[in-house]
């Protein structure tokens, strides 16, 4: 971390800077008296030294850190990727998965009947979701523990891992059986659900959120690895920007980027990124090309009857072809790396 | 509601949209031929109608909202502002009421001392972190039920009401002291956590998360209101943008625009807003110009010490002359008004 | 386009706003009576009618655009591609093309070097900059005048046509021998430049404004157009939004909604978009994964040496790499589609 | 400036990028060894040196810059006020100013009407759009010079000096008896025009971009004011953000920065900020608060019928009193300041 001082401030008062710093934060102040400004350089483990407070001391001009501020989720200190196996199914490590299914899993037959479907057209993974995050009170909010039954018999059915999202810790417990527990972009600096989600041992699929940085993104998948829970797939799903055609922006470099400063899995969900139908063609070919490691794509068997996310669904049949081309897109992207 | 149709659409096709409608949600359809396009006006209860599902139907172009989705907090529906009263202090209804205190409660010494002196510089709530958000894994998270407690031995002493963020909904018991319960930017959509507080009979502080717009933070009021507490401040805090010189963006805007929308108070925390100190003056100058019911204000004794928030924090010195400023400010306005 | 008018309005009211607008706009006026409130069509060619002119009567609720308000270049009444051809290469209609060079055109050795080696491995367009856009003016303000020059020898010895900046329309009969005049995000609405490039017959490649929406970007397509020039080639470029650790944001998703709302050939420019030398490749490979006609690709012999934009410039060898990648992505493109 | 190297450089390396630095750039370079990175500082006048040359050194990690990138309208360098005096009436130094009147001239009578409407209700400028950027090329462009001579008979009969927009800088010579040259906000980098502007010797309103930082708005009038005019009016007119329900969202914590920043007087535009006339009154008085040292607002007689901007639009008699308020405003600023 590098220190800034402002033009003004006397020997003395450096020296007591120092003094100060290094006895709070028990890290070396290297000190560089320069002509129009002093630096102090901080060394050791600066990850639990809070820039706000050294900014506060009225000595300081600026600060910034050189090192990044998460450890465990760093590629640095381990440089091999991630690869989680989900019951023989691979994310990470150059194999691309695909999760399909509906927005909301609304009965028996509907995801039972979608999960065949996708499953038959190349899907290894089902999505649905039963706990909802809807911005309405008034809106439809799930089946809740009846839609994770209605997900394992599903499992059941097909032998598909199922990945479906928490809305609280004290959820957890329902959701034993579940292959990949799903953190919505929402709840994503939910930091006591990430908390908690760190003492468990399955995977957890972390969703960027709707105005998160990639740094803020990777500091919550800290959270959860920090707490001994190291299986984590980071899932970029649009961003919130001035741009109103979409419902949200995709930023398709945050796949490079995550995958350059970490060592997780990367996966795209291109129905929320755009929230509309004929764009998740286009988008998951682009996140394939970027080199996202699995796409998130909502399927349902009648989008307008949907009781979630109509307008971003794609039917099974426009599925089937979608997989046909997002699996040649995979084969070109071997061929290049 | 209006949904204009597609130019190419049929007669027969619209009557049978127009009948899918109003058996899926019991409204009535009101349709106009025009030369280039169709348009459907739903008229009745509205609130429930998923804008996704219509916008999936292949006849649809696009969808207008014409009646806002929230009502309980509509002004429309409840002309007379909302007033809270929290132990004879009342927020809303033209009194102006400052919020101050610590990021974060530290010690007894601490949160007691600063409390008396912001009480004599006047304000009259004492606000405190207890359960304390923080991107890092690493750094402070507040001494939770532990800071509850102090919080509460500062009350005894002073008699402020206190103010203090509640971060998980299995947490509520430990809130019991508290007079008003905060919901923070980053839980603004946890939507588990806000019926929860729907149960609750205490005021809520609900604030607007980093990127949500106006109409969803009155949506997260409208989903603790229509549980039945209607005790709900709202709190503008900054939001995102791409402007890095402040910590966030005041949207002082807002201010206006809450209080036309909805009868609820409105309050603004400068300190987030700007996360500097030098700017908490100017902006709660222009918060109380712009209607603002309240303050919430970040003070410290010794902000380079301080274990969180040190940069945005005022010293209880600046905090008094602070005071004479705001209270000069909101007598000019009581003359304007 | 659909006015809402407020549910208190009277008859009388509603016929003497609708006759007003009628006169004023010479369009037809249908009207809707429902239960919660009126709704009126206006019918004809309402491209010239003001949305804020309408909502500022005392009558109206909101004001909805239905049609697009750009003609020219909406692919609704010009179904067919623009293929646009310079010296034999086409830029659409299914071909990709690359357009490389230097951010800063600085001596004829570099920019006649850059050219030859960019063209052996691929390029077909020779792009470099004269007059540079500098957000300091302390920065290297481009070679101007001689620059342009220097841009014609390269011409001259490689055959390539060249793209570079133009910054005002004083200076457009300097561009006589230039191929293709690249208007800058920073002018992208500096509406006087645009009418004049819409009198002049070379074709224009348009950049996105840093937060433009899509339909702005049309509407300077369609100035353009409207003055007679149709040769127009859309560039997305990146736009700014909250994150910091790209210069800007890829807006991959622009690329499909471009080609479909409109008849232009698009291009991406993955150096600007990303401004990190490493972030190229990826980027490239998504934007022709989702359908651009073309990229455009900051390469430099020396970058650190670089007079602009040396952080995202990619070296000769680094290109000819990168190339044989594009070209094994667009080879899997033309399977695909 | 700070260059961080990357903790695995050489000394050798380290000299050697040392050296090259001192030659290019003719500044001093102190180098301070850490145990983790090495960090260098670049001593001299640095305001020409290009961070995105120095980060394309394979050996740097990442580039701070220390001293402001601007000089002359740095208030460390310029430490008194900028106070400019315009036929007698002062624009900053404690005075508020109201510049009012139309977004486009339309008529002789219209134009002197509103003027002496609003000079009698306490405008001392008279504002008004005689050349107008619109999105689209199909909707009113302005009288142009036509409309240039309304305003100067405006200014005869009233004698208000007049305030209103340049387009290009061939139009130079038609705003000779112009008082204040406005720069639009779409202008704000359209660098050619700013160069001109510097050597014209009238006082610039130099609008803030849609989506340019604050620093980019100081780097803008520093091109002006190094081309030797020093006459700089900073307008803060609203950015783009995610947030819709406003046209922009006025950065009400940009008066306070440019003041703090920069010696140049700031005015704000609450009608371009907010596009919305029951929000220019609150929006006004919380510039005021904030420290504004004027204010320009859109006063039409007939907005239904005004060519452009009626949405945003007060009346004469709104005007009239929003003016009184604003006055009572004022009052209580001196009382505090």
């Amino acid at each position: 971390m590098i220190v800034i001082l402002k033009s003004d401030v006397t020997k003395e008062q450096v020296a007591e800077f120092a003094d100060v710093i290094k006895k709070k934060y028990s890290v070396d102040v290297h000190t560089s008296f320069g002509e129009q400004s002093t630096v102090l350089g901080l060394v050791g483990d600066t990850k639990a030294v809070d820039i706000d407070s050294i900014s506060a001391f009225s000595v300081v001009e600026t600060v910034h850190r050189v090192q990044e501020p998460y450890k465990k989720v760093n590629r640095k200190f381990h440089p091999d990727d991630t690869v989680i196996d989900v019951n023989g199914y691979k994310i990470g490590g150059g194999e691309l998965q695909i999760m399909a299914g509906p927005c909301s899993v609304e009965s028996k037959e509907q995801i039972i009947g979608i999960a065949e479907s996708v499953q038959k057209s190349g899907a290894n993974f089902l999505r649905g979701g039963a706990f909802k995050p809807r911005t309405s009170p008034y809106a439809f909010q799930g089946l809740r523990a009846t839609g994770l039954d209605l997900l394992k018999e599903a499992k059941n059915a097909t032998g598909m891992p199922i990945v479906t999202e928490i809305m609280s810790a004290d959820h957890i417990e329902l959701f034993e059986d579940v292959d990949v527990i799903q953190v919505g972009a929402r709840n994503m600096q939910n930091f006591e659900l990430l908390k908690e989600l760190g003492h468990c041992n399955k995977p957890i699929l972390l969703k960027r959120g709707l105005a998160n940085t990639i740094e803020e993104t990777l500091m919550s998948a800290e959270y959860i690895m920090s707490g001994g829970n190291e299986n984590i797939i980071l899932c970029e799903r649009g961003i919130r920007t001035y741009e109103t055609f979409t419902r949200n922006t995709l930023d398709v470099s945050a796949v490079p980027i995550f995958k350059k400063l970490s060592h997780l899995p990367v996966v795209v969900d291109p129905s929320h990124a755009s929230g509309i139908t004929w764009l998740v063609e286009p988008l998951s070919l682009a996140a394939v090309a970027a080199g996202a490691d699995g796409l998130m794509i909502e399927v349902h068997n009648d989008p307008p009857h949907a009781l979630s996310d109509g307008a971003q669904s794609v039917t099974p049949e426009q599925f089937a072809r979608l997989s046909d081309k997002i699996l040649t897109m995979s084969h070109a992207m071997k061929s290049i790396c």
